[in-house]
């Protein structure tokens, strides 16, 4: 069934768990380890699709939660998709709606069938079950989905928790069978990954993990963490999945993060990576370097006129100053949010295609090394 | 002393006063008539340069009281000047602040010198006069400058509007003085317009045209309409002025407007024209076309998978439907802020591109009737 959609594990570096790969889907190839910018209502907010092409972006995530509340999946099928609608031609992913409805919305209540929220827009109820997600992704017509889980709130007690997985893999067996027996709307593969959820205990960890990889998805996710627990927390429950998960699957740690993180991460064998931060982030003028991170709101920059980084070849370093992104902040002009956004997608960018090059080479532990020698010379 | 900049009149339509013509500057060429977009604080409001060049802007305009307020005109000579400051490499206009100290900022006094007001943003005190409006003008260094002038407001009565006529003619010949006796900040010529007041009562227009053309200066601006007043009033008052400048200068028709309103205003022998209209109105959802506007939020919008216009060449109609933007505004997301602003700004330049040609083959009358056959085919 999943002809077009293939993962191949190009090479395990000799240093460390880091893994090199190839994702190969109808919309095209993804070199993994990949970050993925975030297009939650069907937009990278701010950015075009060229200039998310430009910065190097090889797939981008849409939000099941937020383009079935608007603009619905039934305009999405009439559109012909949210590749169509949006203009988008590389590969997309889409979550499963789980982690926005315990977040997100108001009042939810969890049935034998799903769970039953209030809409974050307007407060109406609605339900969704693992078919319906299923439903609603299949319509969307994102490459890579997810099952539908529940995301249990990062302060849970082991035995919330312990019942919170059983319901995940409940869903995600539903989720399967719903993705068996419905035909892709638009012609091409859609790839399903199960998500691991467990909270920082290691024990759920390790079970949901092994209860997913039962299920034989095309790939896995690592879900419910970057949700507010340390980081020392957040890699230990990564490396617990990751021992787990199959090696000749992919491995995706849903909305992770900061850049350190996702060196630990690939450090520890993730392939895949989605945040809103280096957009939401750079919307209000901080700016992602090798070196740290600048605030480029600060007074000091007022008669900068270096660009963000001199070595970056993004639009935005080729073309303006830090003196002008001050004040265009300060003036609250719309365009600085295009050219902080654009330069943190490239740095991130740049980011994964260094850590690609360090696998390639067998050097990762090195270059781990060599990118922690440069970190935090900068902080404003 | 103006060496670099020129006016060449190349035609002057045999069917109207419509005027072809090209204006020569340090930064490049103009074909007129001409419409500029507005960046009043040193960006064109969600777009950058290149779109602005692709959407065919010959020349931008920014706003001397905005400017000084932020980031300031030191900061502006550190930078080398506006044109480098934000990466614009075409002409470049600005205005005298006269309009903006009379229409937003705070509690103002008129006196010998010149003007007292407070900032819009923080409330502080600030002196205006000829001669320092002069000085941030030069370290902007844009390459059309405009003399400070008085804008009564449109409700002015008649004696009030003689009185300030006298402040605008006096604040020009000084503005003319300290224009001539300090040279350019940035190495290339900066062309001195003077602005035509007088309310909407004729014998003030012509007045102050007559008193302004005694000036000699390289071009002259018509200000103080477009304010509140009925377009018929507009219109008139245009005229009374073009009828008295001098036809081998440019006549720049300030803040108009709507595309009715140049064509009208180009009928009447105007050469340059400057509006935020479709910069602000695209923010808001407002398409520009040639059959009318549409209003891209309205429900009827909701599943129309075709372009803005399926003629205009634009980014927007390009790859966007009707439906994506629809969702886009619905959602607030900020890319269709720049799609529909960068469609009204081709919109426009395309409507100045075929005025222009009209007038080359002497069918300016013509092309003005079939334009409003046209008109108002559509109205969302």
């Amino acid at each position: 069934m999943l002809s077009q959609f293939k993962f191949e594990l190009k090479n395990i570096d000799k240093s460390s768990k880091a893994r090199r790969g190839l994702i190969t889907t109808a919309h095209g190839t993804i070199q993994t380890p990949v970050f993925m910018p975030v297009g939650t209502q069907g937009s990278v907010k701010s950015l075009s699709p060229n200039e998310l092409v430009d910065t190097g972006s090889q797939i981008i995530l849409g939000n099941t939660y937020h383009l079935y509340l608007r603009p619905g999946t039934e305009l999405l099928r009439q559109a012909g998709g949210l590749h169509k609608f949006a203009n988008w031609q590389k590969p997309m992913l889409t979550d499963s709606g789980g982690y926005q409805v315990f977040s997100l919305s108001g009042l939810r209540k969890i049935h034998d069938d799903g769970v039953r929220f209030q809409s974050h827009i307007d407060g109406s109820y609605h339900d969704f079950t693992p078919e319906n997600v299923m439903e609603m992704q299949r319509l969307i017509g994102a490459d890579i989905i997810m099952a539908f889980d529940e995301c249990p709130p990062h302060d849970a007690d082991e035995n919330y928790v312990a019942q919170s997985n059983d319901t995940t893999v409940k869903w995600a067996q539903r989720c399967k069978k719903a993705w068996q027996e419905n035909p892709p709307e638009y012609g091409y593969d859609q790839a399903l990954f199960g998500i691991v959820q467990g909270g920082t205990f290691e024990g759920l960890r390790r079970q949901s993990a092994q209860q997913l990889v039962e299920l034989d998805l095309p790939g896995y996710s690592i879900g419910g963490l970057s949700v507010g627990e340390p980081a020392p927390a957040m890699y230990a429950m990564t490396e617990v999945a990751t021992e787990i998960l199959p090696k000749d699957k992919p491995r995706y740690l849903m909305g992770v993060g900061k850049p350190e993180n996702l060196v630990e991460a690939v450090n520890l064998g993730v392939d895949m990576f989605d945040c809103v931060m280096p957009t939401r982030n750079g919307r209000k003028g901080q700016a992602f370097v090798w070196q740290g991170t600048l605030n480029l709101k600060n007074a000091k920059f007022t008669d900068d006129f270096t660009p963000i980084d001199e070595q970056c070849r993004c639009y935005a370093c080729k073309n303006f100053s830090r003196a002008y992104m001050r004040h265009l902040l300060r003036a609250n002009e719309l365009f600085v949010m295009r050219l902080i956004s654009l330069h943190n997608l490239q740095f991130y960018h740049d980011l994964m295609a260094a850590m690609r090059e360090a696998i390639e080479k067998n050097e990762f532990s090195q270059w781990r090394k060599s990118f922690y020698g440069n970190r935090w010379k900068v902080k404003s």
